[in-house]
């Protein structure tokens, strides 16, 4: 969970680059809906839970090589068996027509077969994750069936927590194809136990404060040859964590293929190194290697890395060869490279590489067409999430969505950069009358500006003034649909048809301002430290200064009603939630999801980064005051806002926070949500459709109760009322 | 664990008064041995790590009515099947013959069944604990069978954690017999689960820094009538602990009975109800109730509680009835009342009490007997530990024990006070020569004095020094074999066999010095808050200092060689070794036992102990000082001696003080014993035979290697002289 909260910003620095109009400045209300348009309403439906529930979560999609079909795989909620399932579906690109051919607990690294007209995917169809082929018409044959014994998810002895699914068990991890088909990599996993021996020293202290044991499993590498024979290529041990997290990341060749692995040094040192196997030598050999973490690599027309640098209106986008030489593509208004929605392909002449593109005000992703002339953009109406290229490059299936376009599947024309529909991904939403959500962006009173966009109510009125949410994830609101990644289980398009207003804010971008990009750095241990005063400013207090100055703003333009406004976020937002509730009394309710950073219960297990923080560790007399700052359990008796707080496991962080608020008498509740079995929790972003919907309804009733005083008998939080009654009666002095 | 330390001191409390001489003063060398006998151990043969293992754990003994037998249960491991047993013996009391008749992984609450020369007993016969009828001749037959779902010992959703033993699930928790046998009162469990539950605030907040979930169980206590027929009197809620942990605390009378529950109120607080069953109502009804909690409670011929009252020569046995009126039997030299050994009876005319009693210095258990007149001591040559009364009180059937004598069964015959051996109870200690063990007592730089033995090295020769170890488990050195529960893996005979003096030393005893009795009962928030400096003195740097005073005094004598000196201890007494290490560089080894308490990380577990201890919370700028004073991993940088930490889980508290000795390049070692499987551990005191063996070798390795630079190549531990001689190596210049 904590390493998940600190990468939560780290992989902020890697997005959010902006150099485009921040809102549609021509409209009069700087962005406020036009009223008559949003009562027309009549001749769709309105969002509801159920409609929140069933957002399907976008996995992958690839297309054949002719372009002329596409599988693609989404998650889905599905109330009925309470399980998230992930669903395959075949598309016909040019008549449209698609069929859903699997549906699995699991599915992933669906590939195109070479030379076939059949797909290939990882796919638990009762026997662990391991590697089928899907024909066309939707038969399903096992390719390589290895034993699953190496478990994955939030799981008592699993090899990694992995996010927002259902505990697996993993036989074949990764593979690939040989360009031609005739050669398959692939690895299984196998895993290894130090169950019943005595362990010592680090293996010990590794444990502490785990909840859940980890487990461990070697990875085997193997190769199959076109006759069928197996050759095992390596076995990797369990701290060599490129082979049991691998995608199957392989570069062929006609002598060989290229792999990486991760090695460790006695002092555990980790070396990311490449070999390559050679074919005829029947060997592999080491031919690179690096201490770099990589994000995100992508080879440019020039043979270099592609890479975005620079700040705002500085930005380039630039191609770095392996003897440092640099070659500028000019400034652009988007960044490349995001992993999030596509990694990015080049043709087989070399001369063209496709990347992800990310507008920053506004933010929406496109393609990026690189080639020695230039980078072009090509862009939807929305954002294209997901992408795929046919080997030539010439045509791309992807998944199109925007905050208000439910996800379709659409073709894109790689050359003409023209985009077609070809099916709706889920033609439930599509029957709902879409919310009027707008861009706006805002500067705070540190002078930093930060993007997002306003929710409105359905049916919004001018000069009536409405209660509102800030809704924070610190970095994704931007142009997808009503992603659970952002809004977790903050029903935001539910408030926004219940009369609130929804201020989806990020936080102040790190590739906006060089103090917070050096800030992001320091914690990440990759800069100069800072002094803790200045990590404190530039880290939380200053996103919290936006959430109020955005708000200040739409109050003073009469949108908003200052009284009854109330703020969410998990994971990066809860620090950021935390933080704004114990640092002013400006918001009168909040909810805050399976967070906990900045604890000082946490420091021990991440030393270094509290450190980076904090200037040391709690029990340090010098660094003792910055907690004092900072730490929102230590300074519960500054709250006033009611404070929920929704956990998928029982944090030791969550719940000082909890008790420290609880014995400052402000108005607190901690709800855990339970994972499949006793064995097992609910996932950091929630996978259980039954958790989801009763954490939902839970805000919906903690925000209606603390900022408008509303009760619904029907509500399954009903019994709660009593008790927020008595808190809301016992509040201290202080705060009336 | 932590809530086992607390207490391991507060029993202290109630044990531990003194008044006799300290050690054979007669003697010329202050107790040293004869050395002259002690090598005439060629008749016997000498102690191995295999005795120590199979030192049984003493656990109950039952005397038929008519004094003519007696069933007893030991515990003790089996390297063979690497499991502990318990045993059920059946002992004819004149002839002496033994047989076992009952081995099973669970054996208590053996009673006689009142009209029958059958016994009863609570036994795991493979369907979980349930009640049996054992007839004389060893047949075994149900009488209360009842699914067994509540799971006790160090497992996952264990009710409780229990102690030294396997996990078990429990169907019938305790009974009763009417005393004409005719009536059968019990205890059935039901474990109750909020599995698929979503938590809120109390119930989350108690599953802090929780390893193990806590499961939960419902208490039906019923009657069963002559006819056959079952009342269901009460079913307790999962709150109710004296119902849940019941050992059939029940008084019978003509009417009915009375038993007692727990009622918790709406807040927390928790009352001792005292219900009474009328056997023509049919109904239960309330009769008394106290908030107090009661160690110990004996009935005196008075009708009033037995108790020792006063400090050191002015201790005074006495009894207060209800009104408060207060009977004086004087002063003796010894107190009443050790629940460790055995509870108390009474005669049928109520004119007298037999009750357990304790001399202090060289602290030995024997019988009291309680009449108007007075009490009379009955003791024999070591302790009687475990006695049980035939009705008219006439004789009892004990286990008597010493720090030489293994236990063996005797009776005794109230009236004379007279002993008679019946038999072995451990054949196979019986052949070993015993090693020379000394009582002494010692008073340290603080004026307090402390009581304790010294084993004496194997042919032990005058004039030469010794290499030696002290061991503290705090209070358990006295009278008994070998115990388990004093010297936990720390093979004390083994290492006399080896040539090291070994010091048994208690600290100093609340029931001799009125002002750590103050400090004892401020750190169990029964008294007056004493200030932080006071409590670190008389609570922790006083027993350090008496460890060290009495090394010094030994080596003054010539006895002991001061440069080659080290430390063990377990659960409190690992408190004391941490304190003694960090305290001053005395000890150049140590052997820290499954402890943690002291650490700031488990301050929010205990929040008032901790405040009591330390006048506040870590985080508290206040109260930092007194940690840095105190807490073992903040003074890591004042350690030099080599500190060996064995534990059952995964302890924060130890893992931060092994990372903080490691960050100050102080030796250290960690060292983790695994459970039955990866859902349980091993419990506080060990119970697997091959982690306790694993144990002993490793705290051989561990002081042969630090105190005598001395390896054995045949250690299951050989392979950790590598990274020891490094980091002898890298000892900081300030220890050298």
């Amino acid at each position: 969970m904590r390493k998940i909260l600190v990468l939560a910003r780290a992989s902020a620095l890697s997005a959010a680059l902006c150099a485009i109009p921040c809102y549609a400045s021509g409209d009069t209300e700087r962005g406020a809906p036009k009223t008559t348009e949003s009562s027309s309403g009549a001749n769709g439906r309105y969002w509801t839970l159920a409609d929140q529930l069933i957002v399907p979560r976008l996995w992958s999609v690839t297309v054949a090589a002719d372009g002329k079909s596409a599988a693609y795989v989404t998650r889905v909620a599905d109330a009925a068996s309470n399980k998230t399932d992930a669903r395959l579906i075949l598309a016909d690109l040019e008549s449209g027509e698609s069929r859903e051919v699997l549906r699995s607990p699991w599915i992933d690294q669906v590939r195109r077969i070479p030379g076939s007209s059949a797909w290939s995917a990882l796919v638990d169809r009762g026997q662990g994750v391991q590697l089928y082929r899907i024909e066309a018409d939707g038969r399903v044959d096992p390719i390589v069936v290895h034993p699953a014994t190496a478990k994955f998810g939030d799981i008592d002895g699993r090899l990694f927590p992995g996010v927002a699914h259902a505990p697996i068990t993993v036989g074949v991890r990764a593979y690939s194809w040989s360009p031609d088909g005739r050669r398959l990599f692939h690895i299984t996993l196998d895993s290894v136990s130090d169950q019943g021996k005595i362990l010592l020293d680090e293996k010990v202290s590794e444990q502490r404060g785990l909840r859940r044991l980890t487990g461990q499993a070697t990875a085997s590498l193997h190769l199959r040859a076109a006759n069928g024979q197996v050759t095992l290529i390596a076995r990797r041990p369990r701290t060599d964590l490129l082979s049991t997290m691998s995608k199957g990341d392989v570069v062929w060749n006609k002598d060989g293929f290229q792999f990486p692995v991760m090695d460790t040094d006695n002092s555990g040192g980790q070396r990311r190194v490449t070999m390559a196997w050679s074919f005829s030598d029947k060997r592999a050999r080491e031919i690179a290697s690096t201490r770099d973490y990589v994000y995100w690599q992508m080879v440019g027309p020039r043979g270099g890395q592609l890479s975005t640098e620079g700040f705002g209106d500085q930005r380039e986008i630039v191609e770095v060869g392996e003897d440092g030489k640099r070659h500028s593509y000019g400034k652009h208004p988007f960044s490349i490279g995001h992993g999030a929605t596509f990694g990015g392909a080049r043709s087989p002449d070399a001369q063209t590489t496709a990347v992800s593109i990310r507008a920053l005000d506004d933010p929406r992703f496109g393609i990026g067409v690189v080639t020695r002339d230039g980078v072009r953009p090509i862009w939807s109406d929305g954002s294209l999430t997901k992408c795929d290229f046919t080997p030539t490059l010439a045509i791309a299936a992807c998944l199109a969505e925007s905050q208000t376009q439910p996800p379709t599947l659409v073709t894109v024309d790689v050359r003409s950069g023209r985009t077609m529909r070809v099916a709706s991904v889920s033609p439930e939403h599509e029957k709902i009358t879409p919310l009027q959500v707008t861009p706006r962006a805002w500067t705070n009173r540190y002078g930093h500006k930060v993007s997002g966009y306003i929710v409105w109510p359905r049916g919004y009125q001018k000069g009536q003034r409405y209660p509102a949410i800030v809704v924070t994830h610190g970095n994704d609101a931007d142009q997808r649909f009503a992603l659970q990644d952002n809004q977790w289980e903050y029903p935001v398009q539910t408030f926004a048809e219940r009369g609130y207003v929804i201020l989806l804010i990020n936080e102040a971008s790190s590739r906006l301002n060089p103090e917070i990009r050096a800030a992001d750095q320091a914690w990440g241990l990759q800069g100069k430290a800072l002094p803790p005063e200045k990590m404190r400013e530039l880290l939380w207090l200053t996103a919290a200064a936006s959430f109020e100055d955005a708000v200040t703003e739409l109050a003073r333009e009469g949108i908003v009603d200052p009284q009854r406004v109330g703020i969410a976020g998990y994971s990066r937002g809860s620090q950021l939630v935390n933080v704004a509730m114990t640092q002013s009394n400006f918001f009168r309710a909040a909810s805050s999801g399976d967070g906990g950073y900045l604890e000082p219960v946490a420091a021990a297990d991440m030393p270094e980064s509290y450190i980076a923080v904090f200037g040391g560790l709690p029990y340090d007399p010098q660094a003792l005051p910055n907690y004092l700052a900072l730490s929102p359990s230590l300074r519960a008796g500054e709250a006033c806002g009611a404070i929920l707080q929704q956990v998928a496991a029982p944090h030791a962080a969550s719940i000082d926070f909890y008790r420290a608020l609880r014995k400052a008498a402000v108005p607190t509740q901690i709800s855990l949500f339970p994972g499949e079995s006793a064995a097992s929790d609910e996932t950091h972003v929630f996978h259980i459709p039954s958790n989801r919907m009763a954490a939902m309804q839970e805000n919906i009733a903690w925000f209606d109760y603390w900022l408008l005083d509303k009760r619904d008998p029907e509500s399954p939080f009903a019994d709660r009322y009593a008790g927020w009654d008595a808190m809301k009666g016992a509040l201290p002095a202080r705060c009336r």
